[in-house]
């Protein structure tokens, strides 16, 4: 017998809980533990309503916050991939594909189409929304990280150029953002927190 | 020197960081922790766009997910209740006003009155978007607890009547929701997961 619609939209919300068990390689503001992703998604969902004045392009903000509600939800299957660590950009892609097929395709037919185009549009990075709700992404860390002594910063590898390259989002999408940010990376290295 | 707009609104976002460190009487599904406010909001804004179409009255989902995004960042300041606990009400809402005061008030003023007035809103129970949110806000512990064997409700003193009466609220806005909870709620019961 087939699951009726509500019963779909029940196991849905049952099964993206385990979003509250994929650790990001990002620590909390106080340090205590590292991050994970339903909460992380909270967050920038929160930060995009509190910081859309200063896109550069006019955005529909719903879509941008449904949009930073589910970017993370092929994290369950896929994991998280740490933004410097040189995984293979087309392995964790094909994860993640399959990832949002299965995922999104516990729900009925119409809410997964929905939800898999909006993840997929936030992937593309294309639409004035999509590149809106990657520089709240990309912003978050940085918070992070300049709060927290440096944080992931310090991995191997890690330096201004790389972080500027990896924070260019922001600056396609909001210049007054992208000076805030410029600003913090020059006091972060002037401070010993980043590698110049 | 007055901190510029942005300043205020990236101490809001740091601040509020703190939420992922209350935890909540509830765990997650998979029972390995318990939940925190942080990553239930996360889980609560996708269940309000998903379910939206069982309300009774036509909400503005945008509210309704503002509302879910802010509602329990007071918790920061006054912690989180159990429903079940018999805390003076009186004494747990003087500590939450003057956690909004203070905690909103960080932002810029428009947007400090802007979330005062949607926590408000939801504290209120009155506007169709409030009665959703709550709603929702009600649903996901009884979720889990009907997936957890029974979770907090063998918590003494819950039976069958407390919960009915705190899960009214999903009965007040959506009709097909109160349904499914009544019936899920009786198996509950059967099953000696609730006391009747």
């Amino acid at each position: 017998m087939p699951l009726n619609r509500l019963e779909q939209q029940i196991q849905f919300i049952l099964e993206i809980d385990k979003l509250k068990s994929i650790l990001r390689r990002t620590s909390l503001v106080n340090e205590a533990r590292r991050e994970n992703s339903a909460e992380h998604s909270w967050h920038i969902a929160l930060v995009a309503l509190l910081l859309v004045e200063y896109a550069n392009e006019s955005v529909d903000i719903l879509r941008v916050v449904k949009m930073l509600l589910v970017h993370d939800i092929v994290e369950i299957d896929a994991g998280d991939t740490f933004a410097y660590s040189g995984v293979s950009k087309a392995e964790q892609r094909a994860k993640e594909v399959a990832a949002a097929t299965r995922l999104f395709g516990l729900l009925p037919s119409d809410q997964a189409a929905e939800l898999h185009a909006l993840w997929q549009e936030f992937d593309q990075e294309e639409t004035p929304e999509a590149k809106f709700a990657l520089a709240m992404d990309r912003l978050m860390p940085l918070l992070h990280n300049y709060h927290n002594a440096g944080g992931t910063w310090h991995e191997p590898g890690v330096n201004l150029e790389r972080v500027q390259k990896r924070m260019s989002p922001i600056g396609a999408s909001s210049a007054v953002l992208d000076e805030f940010i410029q600003r913090l990376l020059a006091d972060a290295v002037a401070r010993g927190l980043l590698k110049p």
